[in-house]
């Protein structure tokens, strides 16, 4: 039987491939409540390493994280206007804090635990973190304040997908405070920085970046920046954003600080975040129809060795040589840490299952060690990106598969970015620009004029589906920041913004 | 000013003590929500670093991380029915989905988006976790299934004290499934030891370990083990819990699978954790009236660098002398894991407000640099445990700072064990026993002989307040494990129970 069996071709539905490899590489499934997920222990690990990487980058530059309780006071949510009308559509409310047992051995709310207040899950916090730091904040020494917190949120969600949108999901939001504007400013295009390299240099995903349009900025943000991500389904992921909320948290919390000059000011602040939103988005950028490509920065398993034998004593050779070869790989490391090695022992299975299981769960390396590999002092190994397979002399084993995922890493970003711009056009004609999104898949990048008002931005929306991605703060192709006119209107347009479908 | 100014001494008030210390330590605060705590970033610096510690364990024990949802459906949560039992009163819940706006510009609950069946925030997660894995478990080959999560958990509570007592609470669970009852006991059994060696090794906390009494054990289990640490008020905090809940849940839940015999049998599980709670166990242990005392291997700074100076070119000498042995010192390790420095370098607040801070906060070692000093080519070095001062030579500072965190992290255990050695008593008289308890303080450890009925044990905590906290699974001294009299009844008793009172 094939391990991969039952998971349908991309060229087939994009979306139903999605799901099964989500499932059958047992990253994460179906929980019992509606819209939420279960990570799997595969799926877990690839965030646990996403953790590592942007959590480094976090404290490098001077942020400490803490935690801030899940449950916030409904009245505290409604404190800033835009941003309770943004997120009170799809809070999961706390009402009552005790059950009682009824006659039918089941359970009730008890109507006497009934909260005077109701409590809101955190679908973001900048409602219960401002009211504590203004506390804490007297002087402009006391700023910035700089936080982070790898917590759950939620979000009630109508349609949802694993990993790219659930009504619960995991993330790491980074709140801070600071004397002026441009402090807040800075932090926000640092942040953004931070998740740009990140994309690229762990996920290997190249991203657009570049600042939200008024309508698509967070709620209550002055300035919304973002990360975006073109998946094989010629869609685009959100992938990240950040936010600098000027005084309106500051304003809207009394968080002052007396300044060097001896005057009462309100906090300038920003918020960030990434979630497992990435974990989804990283999946649909590599892999394939045999199951996960992982870049091996971020892969739960970088080798998998496969020692093979028909019968016992044969098997005693090829575990042994099996055996050493772990140990001798597991001594050493690759991207400053200790490589992430398995070793396939199971005797129930067929080669061919083991195989496919290992590429479906994406395990960048498989090394095959057969009886006559043993002769020739070799193994066979398999690069996942590309199927290649080559016999590999013992003693130069540990370091042929260092180089592999070296260039795998490489070359990952390289296809991912060879894709984006063999799918990303430039139009200036109405006709033109309607037809290329017409239908119902994705259609890549279109680089286009637009006249920044939100009336073309919504008559655009409405009629092809694709919406503004971002003002690219950096142009993709020299003149992207030259004015024109708008694709719809024909009106002056200050420069191309990015359209695009998205999820 | 001084920084601990405010903080009540241990003799006068050890509750105040305690609280004073972890709000002025900045180690937590008191959130808006009823019963919750923010924990601020020198605290969380413990809880990460605590789980750096524990995660490395369970991993290199075959345990994997994974991640279940936080809403739980309240018929999942009655399946199993002492569980519920346990759990039902404490629990918050979710009934709505959606917020709307009303006429007064706040927030309603949206009758409309009302939930058909209530949802509960996990108090623990035996009842989301084995409906899941019994979609994944077929075979004896499937197991065993060893999970952990690292996620907050909520249990309604009227008393609260930070870190010790809280509504919502960090923790980690662990849940495992075995094919039979002694692979569960021994699973329960490793976790147990892990503990232990945490608490040992790394909170330098010496621990009681052992079962707890049928009416002591956690709703569900078969059998529920812990560690159990005494504090400076000489009570006893429940530090972690390891519990074999046998085929409980596995038939509860119906979690079977096929043998290698060929026959189909429910699973045998356990479950452990331990929580934020040990942050509270540990500063109760160790610190002062000075403020925090952390063990190095736990300690958010290691090493605090004060460079003195009344004037600029004081200064200037004195920040370029402390900025080389930052780096010095930063490039060295202790106990496997770079140094945590910092340099402090407020010119704003004088010499002794920093000491005070510093000592405050739990810096292990600090390190002064005044004009004196460098003219003498060395620095004074304080000790946070004992006090001490001693002047070090440039060319010595690093090897002596690692050798005092070393001296450190070791007496820190002798002094706690020395401590509740001088504090554990054998009572064998009722009116010695009944005298021993009275009032309100704690009073130690006593071991006692209980003659193992439930009715005797509550009779007992009635009158004196004292539980018994395990039945130990190694004798404390000798002799211990052998028969006698029970305290109370007279009547024969297996061997001595310790008793305190607790938290």
């Amino acid at each position: 039987m094939s391990a991969n069996l039952g998971i349908t071709a991309r060229e087939k539905d994009f979306s139903e491939w999605y799901t099964d490899l989500v499932q059958k590489a047992e990253l994460a499934d179906y929980a019992p409540v509606r819209g939420c997920m279960v990570i799997r222990p595969n799926g877990y690990a690839i965030w646990e390493l996403m953790q590592k990487g942007l959590d480094g980058m976090f404290k490098a530059s001077g942020h400490q994280n803490a935690y801030f309780p899940l449950l916030i006071p409904m009245s505290f949510l409604a404190t800033e206007a835009e941003h309770v009308e943004g997120f009170a559509p799809q809070c999961a409310v706390v009402t009552h804090y005790r059950l009682k047992p009824n006659e039918a051995g089941k359970l009730d709310l008890d109507p006497e635990a009934r909260l005077e207040e109701p409590l809101v899950v955190r679908p973001t916090s900048e409602t219960v973190i401002w009211p504590m730091v203004k506390k804490w904040v007297q002087s402009y020494r006391d700023l910035p304040v700089l936080l982070n917190q790898w917590v759950n949120v939620m979000r009630w969600e109508l349609r949802t997908r694993l990993f790219l949108r659930t009504s619960e999901f995991l993330w790491q939001e980074g709140h801070t405070a600071h004397a002026t504007y441009d402090e807040a400013e800075e932090e926000a295009l640092r942040i953004l920085g931070i998740y740009r390299r990140f994309a690229e240099e762990w996920m290997a995903v190249p991203v657009l970046y570049g600042r939200k349009t008024e309508s698509e900025k967070f709620p209550g943000a002055h300035h919304t920046y973002c990360i975006e991500a073109l998946t094989q389904e010629l869609r685009v992921a959100q992938a990240g954003t950040s936010h600098n909320f000027a005084q309106n948290f500051g304003k809207a919390f009394d968080v002052s600080f007396t300044g060097a000059d001896g005057k009462l000011d309100h906090v300038h602040t920003t918020s960030w975040g990434v979630s497992t939103r990435l974990v989804g988005t990283m999946i649909m950028v590599h892999s394939d129809d045999k199951g996960l490509v992982a870049p091996p920065r971020l892969a739960p398993v970088q080798a998998v060795i496969v020692p093979l034998g028909k019968d016992d004593s044969t098997r005693a050779q090829t575990y042994a040589a099996a055996d050493r070869l772990a140990s001798e790989l597991g001594e050493t490391t690759w991207d400053d840490a200790p490589l992430r090695i398995r070793v396939d022992k199971r005797e129930h299975e067929s080669p061919g299952f083991k195989y496919n299981d290992w590429e479906l769960k994406g395990a960048c390396v498989r090394i095959e060690i057969g009886p006559r590999d043993l002769e020739s002092n070799s193994a066979v190994v398999a690069r996942r990106d590309t199927g290649e397979k080559s016999p590999v002399r013992f003693d130069q084993l540990v370091q042929y598969v260092q180089s592999v995922l070296t260039s795998q890493q490489s070359s990952l970003l390289e296809k991912a970015l060879a894709s984006r711009q063999a799918n990303t056009r430039h139009i200036d004609d109405w006709a033109a620009f309607e037809k290329h999104f017409a239908g119902e898949g994705g259609a890549g990048l279109v680089l286009a004029h637009w006249d920044g008002t939100e009336e073309t931005e919504l008559a655009i929306s409405e009629r092809t589906k694709a919406t503004i991605r971002c003002i690219p703060l950096e142009p993709l192709h020299p003149g992207d920041d030259e004015p024109g006119k708008c694709v719809l209107t024909g009106k002056p347009s200050e420069r191309r913004v990015v359209f695009a479908k998205a999820y």
